[in-house]
C-alpha cells in the first residue's frame, strides 16, 4: 500500500524519524533511566519499539493504557502517573501477573489503591504546576497511610509541566521543582524519585527516572523549543477545493487535530483557520498554492490529543504521495 | 446502571433536554425543512430520533458517516455536504440500496463523483466563508459537466458558517450570502436549496432546507448566542486531587474535550486550565471546591469535536451522581 491509498486524514509516522527520536533518547537516558509515557502515542505498537530499546518500565495515564499495555505483554513495570478513585481495573491487572504502581496524593486515593488491590504506589507531589499532588509536608503522611494500608511506596513522583515548553533558565527552574520532590522524598523514602518529560529530560539530573513521551513522535510546540528530535507525526490530507480567491482547503481539521496549542503547520503555507473536517490555507510568499487531490503532510501543534483522535497511524518511509506505508498500527490505548 | 458507576469522563446526554431540543427544532423546521447533521453527534441511535421526529434526509461531513448511516437503515436521503475526491466508497453504498448526493464544486469533484458509482449531486457555492465551494459565477458550468457526466444536479448548496455565532444584523447578513447562493441556483437549477446551521435556522427563510446540527446536543458557544435550545451534553468528570493552596483537578481535558472554542465551563468553577487529562480550577465566590471523588458535569464549549473524542454517549435522568443511565449509544460515525 502506498501513501495514496490511505483514507485522508490519516496519522503518519515516518520510520527513518521515529527511529532516530528513539534512539537519540535511549543514548541520553539508556534501560531504566527512562519510562516512557504511552499517553503520548497511546499505541502498543510503538511502546514494543521503546522496550525493545531497554525500557522496560512504562509511564501511563489512565487506567484504559494500563489494561492495555499489560494486555499487549508490556507490564514488567507499569506506573500510573495519575489519581484514581476506584482502582478495581488496577487490582484485576495485577491478579493477571502485571506490575502496577499508582499515584497517590490524599487519603482517599491511598485508600482507593488499597482497597481496589493496587500493591504499590508512589507519592505525587505537587512541584510547580496547579495540578495534582501533595505539598511536599504532607507526603510523608500520606506513605505512613499508605504503609499502613499495606501497601508498598515505591518512592515519589512530580511533573514540572508547566517548564516543559521554557526555553530560559530551564535547568535552574527544575532544580527548584526537584527539591520540593527530593524534600518530599526524604519523608516517604522508595526507591523512584519519577520526574520530567521531553521539554526537560536533558536537565532534570535530580529525578532516579523520566517520564519522557512525546519524543517519539513530536509536535510542532516541543520543535521550537530546539529538542534534538524530529517531527516524525503528520496528518496526511488532501486538498479538496481550491478557490480562485487565492485559499485552498483540505481535508483536516478539529476532528483529526489538537487545538489547544493552535493551528497545524502545513509547510510553505499560511493556515488560516480550522473547521471541523477542513482547514484553509493560502501559500506563503514564494510557494505555489497545491491543487485539487494534492497530498500534504500537516504537522500539529500538540501530539497527545492529535493521536487520541485517530484509529490508527501508518508507518511509512518517505515523503512522496507514493511512499510505502509499511505497517498500520492500532492506536489501541484510547479512551477510557 | 447510575452515572456514579460510569468510567470517567464519560458523555452524558440529559434525556429531557435533548427530547425538548429536537422537539423545538421539528416544531420551527417540520419534515424535509430540516436535513439535521450528523457530524455534531456522530450517533445513529440519535439520528434514528431525528429520523422518528419526521425528518428522513440527514446531512454527513465525512465518507464513513454516510456509511454509518446507511448501515444502520437511515439512508433515505443522505447528503455529503463535502467534497470528495475518491466516490468509490460512497458508489458501494449507493449499490446497496441507499440514496446518496454528494456536494462538487471543480472538475475534479465533478469527475470524481461519476467515477465512483454516485449518481447525485449538488453544487457547492461560496456565500461569504472562506472555504469550500465555488464561486457563483462557476456553478452553472459545473452543474452542465457533472450533466454531460450522467450526474442528476438536484440542486445547490452553501453553508454561511462565519454567521453561526453571530449575534448583529443576523438576518441581513445571511440574505447577503443566500443572494449569492440563490443567484447559484439560477444557473444550476434543481430542487434544493441547502444550506444553514444551528445559528440560522431562524432566520435563514431562502434555503429550501436547514443543514443543522449542533442544536440537538448545544455547547456553550451556542448558548452564548441566546438559541433556545439547552445544554444537553455534559462530559462526567470525577475530582481526583483537592490542593491546599485552593484548586482542585477533575479527570476530564484535552482528549475528553474539543478546545478550539476554550475551555469547558464548570458552574460555580473558574477554570484555570486544561491539560492532557486533567482540568484545573478553583471556586468561583459563593460557591465551595467539590472534595476528592465528587462527580462534575462539565459544559463542552464546542459540541462536535467533544463528542469525536468519545466511545459512547449515556442518556440520563436527572442531574445527581445517582440518576440512571437510561441507555449507552455508540458514537458510532467517528473516524474516516
Amino acid at each position: 500500500m502506498r501513501v495514496s491509498d490511505l483514507q485522508t486524514p490519516a496519522l503518519l509516522v515516518e520510520r527513518s524519524l521515529l527511529e532516530q527520536n528513539l534512539a537519540t533518547m535511549s543514548a541520553a537516558l539508556p534501560g531504566a533511566r527512562l519510562r516512557p509515557h504511552v499517553k503520548a502515542h497511546k499505541t502498543t505498537a510503538l511502546a514494543r519499539l521503546q522496550a525493545a530499546q531497554g525500557h522496560r518500565g512504562f509511564t501511563c495515564a489512565t487506567i484504559r493504557e494500563v489494561e492495555g499495555m499489560a494486555a499487549a505483554g508490556l507490564g514488567d513495570d507499569l506506573l500510573l502517573a495519575n489519581e484514581v478513585l476506584d482502582a478495581r481495573s488496577l487490582g484485576a491487572v495485577v491478579e493477571g501477573g502485571a506490575r502496577v504502581t499508582v499515584a497517590v496524593d490524599s487519603a482517599q486515593t491511598v485508600d482507593a489503591a488499597a482497597d481496589g488491590g493496587v500493591r504499590e504506589v508512589v507519592v505525587d507531589v505537587e512541584v510547580g504546576l496547579p495540578r495534582c499532588g501533595c505539598d511536599p509536608a504532607e507526603a510523608g503522611r500520606i506513605a505512613d497511610r499508605a504503609r499502613r494500608r499495606g501497601l508498598e511506596v515505591r518512592g515519589v513522583m512530580g511533573y514540572e509541566g508547566h517548564l516543559m515548553l521554557e526555553t530560559e533558565r530551564k535547568a535552574e527552574q527544575t532544580e527548584e521543582c526537584m527539591s520540593r520532590l527530593l524534600a518530599a522524598h526524604a519523608d516517604v523514602g522508595g526507591d523512584l524519585v519519577s520526574a520530567g518529560g521531553t521539554g526537560t529530560y536533558a536537565v532534570n539530573t535530580w529525578a532516579t527516572e523520566i517520564q519522557a513521551g512525546s519524543y517519539a513522535l513530536m509536535d510542532t510546540a516541543y520543535a521550537a523549543t530546539g529538542l534534538p528530535f524530529g517531527q516524525a507525526l503528520t496528518v496526511l490530507a488532501r486538498v479538496v477545493s481550491v478557490s480562485s480567491k487565492g485559499w485552498a482547503v483540505a481535508d483536516l481539521g478539529l476532528k483529526s487535530l489538537g487545538m489547544d496549542h493552535g493551528n497545524p503547520t502545513l509547510p510553505g503555507m499560511l493556515v488560516w483557520f480550522c473547521s471541523d473536517e477542513h482547514t484553509t490555507f493560502s501559500a506563503e510568499d514564494g510557494s505555489a498554492l497545491p491543487a485539487v487531490g494534492d497530498l500534504l503532510r500537516a504537522e500539529p501543534a500538540h501530539v497527545d490529543p492529535t493521536v487520541a483522535l485517530h484509529e490508527r497511524m501508518h508507518l511509512v518511509d518517505g515523503a512522496g504521495p507514493d511512499a510505502e506505508v509499511l505497517e498500520s498500527w492500532a492506536v489501541d490505548l484510547r479512551g477510557w
